[in-house]
């Protein structure tokens, strides 16, 4: 089990119409499948698919989400999601994650995000190897 | 073949603030997700889940859909979703729906979809007994 | 301010086709969509829309949220909401949430959510009178 | 008034997991927020961003959208959106889509839908001159 940042990646994405709220600003829901979309893609960065894990049985369940926001991201904004892993035992992984403007630097949110590996069944079983070896 | 309608049912549902957008109304897209639910729940009406459906195997796929939008529909709006099976073949169901504000009957859609059975495979399959009981 | 629930509330919900991943269960994202449902609708059993506080120039915004999840909820559950307020100050509102599978009792996530105050500027403002008066 | 493609424009993104429902494939309600995308990014390349456009007083609305099916869509699959401008008059633009997954070649969707320029207040009101320019 690791306490230190094992891995990293900013993924850069830019706030969807569909995604904003009569507020005008990136719905808090909507924040959460940007988070998943970073970190799948920091995977994708190392070779690894999350289609292919679930295909071969293996599926990353959340757990546990918190996040703070800070300030608001508006329609058409670029986000900088970093994405780190902060911690990995047999059958989980811990992501933090800091919401950044892109244009000024202004931080949107800070979160974290457990997931836990599950079978077919749902049933917590280990991360495949493929995985854990990455993380290691 | 039949091309008057068999069967409908005017399902109420309100205007959630994460299906709103940046100008303050329902968004486009998730206009089709209501028209789904009001399909569903008419269904269930006549002792028919599309949950027990799919676990049967039989998978109901959008394969159109066309819609004309009157007026928005606002956050906190409550909608009548007014719908009509108004044709069924062997494989396929085409519904047509008008939504309406209930406050004031304003019209803020009109629409028509139609889907095809097909099983696990996304193979077309003949709709199932009990569904095509149901709409005969 | 009070560390006590002053306000309970259970809404009944069931999850829509829309709402479900490959995964088959509603994306854990869109309970947050769930939970925002609920605390909503605990307001207008009070005589109070959120509607109308938006109008009034009182906005509710997410600063905090978190949320373990303990069983996936599948399409077509009926979720029981179980909604408290647990604290407020003049500026904040922290809701807790317990999320319950109808047929079975099975709890699906327990969650926290904490609601800031702004004005149409985004800046931190006192609670309307009308909301702080139910409140306490 | 043209009625012929005055711009085309081809654009690529990637199915992402919450996008996908039960089914294991792309929510059809979900394809229409993947249009918009194609066609406000199309807007981009010409140097001119709907949020601009938005923050001048003129909003596009949609008033009519159709789409016919071919094939899912699956999660990951990256897909081409052709985007092409069909129509133009002094109040509305006509776009058409053809949605084609990247690795085959195959066709998922074709889609039509037709934008009203409003205003703040929802009345009809002619395209702002830097868009009719553009589109003439």
């Amino acid at each position: 089990m690791s306490t230190q940042p094992i891995d990293s990646y900013t993924h850069e994405v830019r706030v969807r119409y569909a995604e904003t709220d009569r507020m005008g600003v990136l719905h808090h829901s909507r924040l959460f499948v940007l988070l998943e979309l970073a970190r799948t893609e920091m995977l994708r960065r190392h070779g690894l698919t999350y289609r292919d894990m679930e295909d071969g049985g293996w599926f990353l369940v959340i757990s546990k989400a918190s996040c703070t926001w800070k300030a608001p991201a508006r329609y058409d904004d670029v986000l900088l999601i970093e994405t780190a892993i902060t911690r990995v035992t047999h059958t989980r992984i811990e992501h933090t994650y800091r919401v950044i403007r892109k244009t000024d630097g202004g931080v949107v949110a800070e979160a974290t995000t457990t997931l836990a590996c599950v079978d077919r069944e749902g049933n917590v079983q280990r991360i495949p190897d493929v995985l854990a070896n990455l993380l290691s």
